[in-house]
């Protein structure tokens, strides 16, 4: 502990959070840090464990939404960054560091031909949503129901649809996500059901002249972090062959499935993709990648600029420079292992759940798994979707962990892993999951 | 020169852009650092000193589109950096960095009493604009023709216009900035004359009911860099009232002009303002600040909540902590002293104006300023449009300045200072724009 953590000693959580009220709006600037009666706040973090500002330690199984795929203050890292402080933070000029990291990322990947680097993974899908729009030149965009890809209007819309207003599945609702969002950004978006060829194929048919680009998360966390199966990615494509239209991926959370992303499980690749989260090495940062010949709409040399486009922070070295070491580390041995590590910790809370008796299951991909409090895995949003009651539960085993087990996870039930997690970590884990499955049992199976 | 420099003496700014061209989509990541025949790569930079990868050393008037107002590598924010990085860089928990910098950003202004920080301008824009529709439950906004407020769809349309698509001057067109934007997106847009407070109102009154905000820059770089009136911004703030609409402002740049922003020198105040660029102290940033009965719709404490936003790495330590000491430093003195230096190059440089004999005429506000190249100052964005013929001798004087004088400038003809400027760099400057005036005089009396 340093002395700056014992300086502030005589600071709590609650007289920090109390302070922010007055400032922030409900005290946070990221509602994912929300948690009542206050979120707690860092005073030091180093690979997979995180101290807050009272010196209580957890492991991290969070890793700031899958942003930290080598856990906190990596040496190499650190390292990278501090030299890249000292030499500047951002020009009206380039630098070799953002050239690095694009041949870095299209070396890893079959199918980037081209990147753009930007500030934040919303920031990488309206780029790509606007980029499809340009080269194909139809104004609407086709997205999962449930699939969270950030806050631009177009691609939030329907994440939060509930059994009061998604309407059948035949047909899924256009719903606002943001109160005021305008009629005319409803009336752009088709929303279908995730892994259902059948019935998602129909609805883009009714649409077929006007689809710029049909978005997919392979492995879309809110609809329940199961992987889109081949079959399904395989219509998506033939029908944008068919149809004229571009197939996207945000992998801006999956990119960390694979080596080359989730996209390297598909036989058809995407024509472009959005990444952001882990790429950045911990700091802001989105890009997007694919053809050259769509990207091609962003090129500045072209007689018509057909989308302009700038950012002040876009491409910055500190970014560029940290996500270019995070990336080397992050080689095919160390994908793997990694992979090999999240599946032992998966069977591992397997074994937990069966011990304890209670009614739930795991679905994941690559370095990621969620857990749902249904016996039954979730095939789709609507299977997956919390009711109030689950809710609540999910919320009292996820404070359990947190408060008297000292492990973060993400809000969903949710464990994004780092490659600092050792089995140490995830014998915590599935024992602390087995002491909080035994907690919540009684109510569980009421539930069920 | 240290020895990463020396190392890297065989490459050049040539052979850097022919390695982006095969990976980045027109070898850049930001249509800004963009320049015929290449661009420039940055191997180190200090104060107001910028080295390229070839050793050339240049002072440096754009400090990252008006990002830096302390320069390049200022040792107390490297300092605060350097120790924040040992300690982690995102967190799925808050940090107090958050807290310290909101309560700083707080107390220079009289209007802010909550913010909500992001990651990028055109971020901190785009949630403005959708808090503005959610708190008026109206769809429509109207912005200034020219102003650039970010690329967020509905900022960003007529940023562009010109004289073959801008119609007349009473009802300026709504225009496409990228090809495909959806026409939903123009039809929820107004476009008025930005300081025209007749026509103004005039075409606001046109869509009393359905909008939301009016966007306002207040010193709009790219409608000709010269301020709003104060009747301009009373007459705009008396319509909001009457027909229940924000007034909001994108202070992004603008900021830097007073302490509080430039809404300090008007008798009314926004409702909501939009900040980035030098409020992260060269890190990637945005911040939402404005009246908490409005900021209110995004607090996650609330039984609807009607605004759902969060941002993996909005309010990260690194870049609140960079912004905190930052802004700090430039406190009533220092932004004082800036403005004076800034007045002394305007007066230098309007003698050089003299001397050469040169039709070009300065505006700007605080810390910044723009040449136009005509005799009168511009005082609408159809009278500061560059024509072809002079955007290409504006090229050429800047082309002059940067590969013979060593001076970077804004590709508009504008000029960012940063604390770090002294009275020797003015000169060079002015004594440089007097011999790049020379240069172009034959053109330049010719266009005009």
């Amino acid at each position: 502990m340093n002395s700056q953590i014992l300086d502030q000693n005589s600071k709590t959580n609650k007289t920090i959070y109390k302070r922010a009220c007055n400032v922030l709006t409900g005290g946070v600037s990221r509602n994912t840090i929300f948690r009542k009666p206050h979120p707690y706040y860092v005073a030091t973090a180093k690979g997979s464990y995180v101290m807050d500002i009272e010196g209580v330690e957890r492991i991290d199984f969070a890793n700031n939404m899958a942003s930290l795929i080598h856990g906190h203050s990596h040496p190499a890292i650190v390292e990278a960054v501090t030299d890249q402080l000292q030499r500047g933070t951002a020009f009206t000029l380039g630098t070799e560091a953002e050239v690095n990291f694009a041949e870095l990322l299209i070396e890893r990947s079959g199918t980037f031909e081209r990147i753009r680097f930007v500030n934040s993974g919303t920031e990488a899908v309206m780029t790509m949503i606007k980029t499809s729009r340009v080269y194909t030149n139809k104004p609407k965009i086709a997205k999962a129901e449930g699939a969270y890809h950030g806050t631009y209007d177009y691609a939030e819309v329907s994440q939060t649809s509930d059994p009061s207003n998604w309407g059948g599945i035949d047909k899924p609702n256009v719903n606002r996500v943001v109160e005021g969002t305008p009629q005319g950004v409803l009336d752009d978006v088709v929303i279908f059901p995730f892994n259902d060829i059948e019935r998602t194929i129909k609805i883009l048919d009714q649409h077929a002249d006007e689809i710029a680009c049909v978005l997919i998360d392979p492995v879309p966390h809110r609809v329940g972090l199961f992987p889109a199966t081949n079959e399904f990615i395989e219509a998506i494509y033939n029908w944008t062959r068919k149809n004229n239209a571009l197939m996207v991926f945000d992998e801006v959370v999956t990119y960390r499935v694979n080596y080359g992303g989730k996209q390297d499980s598909f036989n058809v690749k995407p024509d472009l993709t959005a990444m952001g989260k882990m790429i950045g090495g911990g700091f802001p940062i989105g890009a997007l990648a694919g053809k050259s010949d769509i990207m091609e709409v962003l090129d500045p040399r072209g007689k018509i600029l057909r989308h302009p486009h700038s950012g002040t922070f876009s491409a910055n070295p500190v970014s560029t420079t940290a996500g270019r070491v995070a990336m080397e580390l992050f080689d095919k041995e160390a994908v793997l292992k990694l992979n090999v590590l999240t599946n032992t910790a998966i069977h591992q809370i397997e074994e937990s759940i069966r011990i304890a008796d209670v009614p739930v299951s795991i679905t994941g991909a690559g370095s990621m798994f969620r857990l749902h409090l249904q016996a039954n895995k979730p095939t789709g949003y609507r299977e997956a979707y919390h009711t109030k009651e689950k809710k609540a539960l999910i919320n009292e085993l996820l404070d359990y962990l947190f408060l008297e087990e000292n492990i973060i996870m993400i809000n969903t039930g949710a464990c994004m892993f780092a490659t600092t997690l050792t089995q140490n970590e995830v014998d915590r884990l599935s024992n602390g999951l087995l002491n909080g499955f035994r907690l919540i049992k009684p109510k569980l199976d009421q539930l069920n």
